[in-house]
């Protein structure tokens, strides 16, 4: 293990986390808040402290597979930590546990919260909470990849624990113009939400916010009934945009270098609005009413679905209260997430597809043992190891939930809300059903439970495998 | 595909099921009871069908993998098809459609019920239910190989679909007498249970369906109550004896063999009795209470989890009343399910071990990319192939939990009762927690969501594939 280049690269890390700080800052000085102060002192200690540890020079800088998984999951850590502290100096939030909990729900793009009133926060406060899923969303180590030549040509693997999806491929041979082609797009689209939002008549604080948290698939609401108050105009557009950042930023990259057959032949993408398209109609069908009408059932229906399976976790309508056959379609989404390099959670739904086609080539082994079938995704073979990962990713992601669901069930909350609990913060989505529904929050849980939680946000956000390293002692075994 | 030996053999199973009339009949007789009649009537019906089927001599006596499985999933829906016949025709269940639950429910070795009044049975319906428990635990086919000698040496796709676990073997080299060895250990572990049963004064009506019950994991009672109102003694020896069928068969023959050291090297036979007592004491800690003491906690506990965790579901306590740090741990053994190789039902001890084992190897891979690590499994390795199944089989069982909790949530009951009721069915327990709770039963369903439940029973019972490959287009295909 190369510590020396893990300190090294962790001061970067914090050095970031100080240049975060800028722009909350700047919007509470712009509305002349006086929570601007906490803000500059957090900028102030994290840039020292970040600068003595980026002293550390490393004797090599060389390093391998782990040392990127290991660097990846301290840096979350770190970042969250040092997150935290706005929310708890500024005594908005007095427990730290609390405070931690809304900073990984905000970095991991969760958005759950222990908040019972957002509005109450400041605008320096809820900027803070919105850039954070945007920092998180695509990534803050892909961001520092994209601004500065890290350590030698190594940090694939960097990208590849950090980026969702069972196989993470570059878009481009370098790796650092992958990283800038992807901030550039996200960059792009999101300022395009936020003039599309203002040009609708939302105030430009609601639409940076909002958009942010779209962005991220995050789904921090500035507003305690979340989305409910804006103009359907300002919903349907943020349900397209919902549904845009959970595509698979390859696609974009494919529609500009103008390869759109490539790009529209991609079957994850195919996937992914063949399945919001089915459960949103379903489920407008299941919750529709003569006296609403089915334009408006599709809106929330659309809404709900677009909201949940890209696992932003806005709400328009509390669907905690639809019947049991749009509840339970929308717990499925919730598993299934997003498509893989998007800034989305879940399980992914590449791996759905792999999953799909993992059973059915299963099914011609047995009836015709001596046929060779492959695997192919997208007009290419699958490796074996790709597929193999997939499904093991399906066994600790299993084992994982049913550890944190037993783990918080010690709250005695009904098996509902504890079981959609676990869910939204595992697949980073943020509101469940029952007590965690749209309008409930977490405040209830214990600071274990909140513990266990907040492990499930950041190993759902870094899939499962660099967080659960960071446990396993043969890792830190010098070489 | 083979049709002409498909219709022979199904012939001899029909042949079977008359055979499997003659107990309850003679039960009926014994009792005086009317319903003698029903038993007769069916058993004349289907020894001349039967028969008449088995008249169909095959061309060819070679079959394939593929014709295997048809068979065994063609069995299975015509013995439930045939089952259900006694309870339909003497009225006390109106309905075919619930009829057939009940007998799917019998020979799965389920036990979920929808009759509200199981006291109101006579003796002779009471036995049938049991006995369905019986013949469902070890297998129909294997019974019938057991006994006759079918097509040539490629019986063992038959033995391979009809016995639970990740790879089935022979125990000694001809299949005919593996499938004879097993039946005698089964046959008498059975009569040992009723011998202490009635030894501690249960009556011997009763001790011989409970017995029979035990042995096949099945669990329908005789009581309304379940097990309540019997003695501790009489439930202490239920508990172990529903463990003891819940172990993998093999360790019994490698005891008969005298390889004492083998059998208690089996790593499935010890991680089941260590999930066991590490449950069952979690549990007994969580429900005890000062004034009920913590011995008779531990005993509800020892019995609920026995019942759960080998998927019998006889029932003592209302565990669905219990906190839900216990319910949480309930349903998680819910799907951990008993030893391959045994009667029991769910994921099975071997692949939840495969799983983890797997989980390992891929931890090692990404921090140590140049190892090679071998997955071995009582210390020889496993094949990739097994390995792949196994995943796959979780990729297969969950995506067949979903859709079956969407279709049944169609119903709009609460979302507890929806999932157990799943879980219960799929994984051959019987009793969930909400309305399906062990004070509960399955009669609120509609006829689609019981339609739904029973293909998940028969799906659970015979691992998923052989049932699905029915739906196959390309297995029907002639040669």
């Amino acid at each position: 293990m190369n510590y020396a280049i893990i300190f090294h690269t962790l001061g970067i890390v914090i050095d970031f986390s100080a240049a975060f700080m800028i722009p909350p800052f700047i919007v509470a000085l712009l509305y002349g808040e006086a929570d601007a102060k906490y803000f500059a002192m957090c900028f102030a200690a994290y840039a020292i402290i970040g600068t003595a540890l980026g002293k550390i020079k490393p004797v090599s800088r060389k390093f391998y597979a782990k040392e990127g998984y290991i660097i990846v999951s301290l840096s979350w850590i770190i970042l969250s930590a040092v997150g935290a502290m706005p929310f708890y100096l500024s005594g908005y939030i007095p427990s730290y546990i609390d405070a931690l909990f809304e900073a990984v729900s905000g970095f991991t793009t969760t958005g759950a919260s222990i908040l019972t009133d957002v509005e109450a926060l400041s605008h320096g406060m809820l900027f803070w909470r919105s850039f954070t899923h945007w920092i998180g969303g695509m990534g803050v180590l892909v961001f520092i990849l994209a601004v500065l030549p890290l350590a030698g040509g190594e940090n694939m693997h960097i990208m590849r624990a950090e980026s969702p999806g069972p196989s993470v491929g570059k878009l481009v041979p370098k790796l650092r113009k992958t990283a800038f082609y992807l901030y550039a797009i996200y960059f792009s689209m999101t300022i395009l939400q936020i003039v599309l939002l203002v040009i609708n008549k939302m105030p430009i604080f609601d639409a940076v916010c909002i958009s942010m948290g779209t962005a991220g698939t995050g789904g921090f609401g500035i507003k305690n009934d979340s989305m409910a108050s804006y103009s359907v105009t300002i919903n349907v557009i943020v349900t397209i945009f919902m549904l845009l950042f959970g595509v698979n930023f390859s696609f974009y990259f494919l529609i500009l270098k103008r390869k759109f057959k490539d790009a529209f032949k991609m079957s994850e993408v195919i996937c992914y609005f063949g399945i919001f398209a089915a459960v949103a109609l379903l489920i407008a069908i299941n919750i529709d009413t003569p006296e609403r009408g089915f334009l408006l059932s599709l809106y929330d229906s659309a809404f709900a679905v677009s909201s949940v399976m890209t696992t932003t976790g806005y709400a328009t309508a509390d669907f905690n209260l639809w019947p049991e056959f749009s509840r339970s379609l929308l717990v499925m989404v919730m598993f299934f997430g997003a498509c893989a390099g998007s800034t989305g959670g879940g399980i992914k739904i590449s791996r759905i597809i792999i999953y799909v086609k993992s059973i059915i080539k299963e099914f011609s082994t047995l009836a015709h043992p001596r046929s060779v079938k492959i695997i192919k995704f997208d007009g290419k073979p699958v490796e074996k190891t790709v597929l193999n990962s997939a499904l093991v990713f399906l066994a600790v992601y299993m084992f994982l939930f049913v550890v944190s669901v037993v783990l918080v069930s010690l709250d005695n909350f009904d098996l509902v809300t504890t079981f959609t609990a676990v869910a939204a913060t595992f697949n980073n989505i943020g509101p469940g059903l029952g007590l965690v529904g749209p309008t409930g929050n977490f405040s209830a849980f214990s600071p274990f439970s909140k513990l266990v939680l907040i492990f499930d946000m950041l190993a759902g956000r870094l899939e499962i495998f660099p967080l659960l390293l960071l446990f396993t002692p043969s890792v830190w075994k010098k070489r």
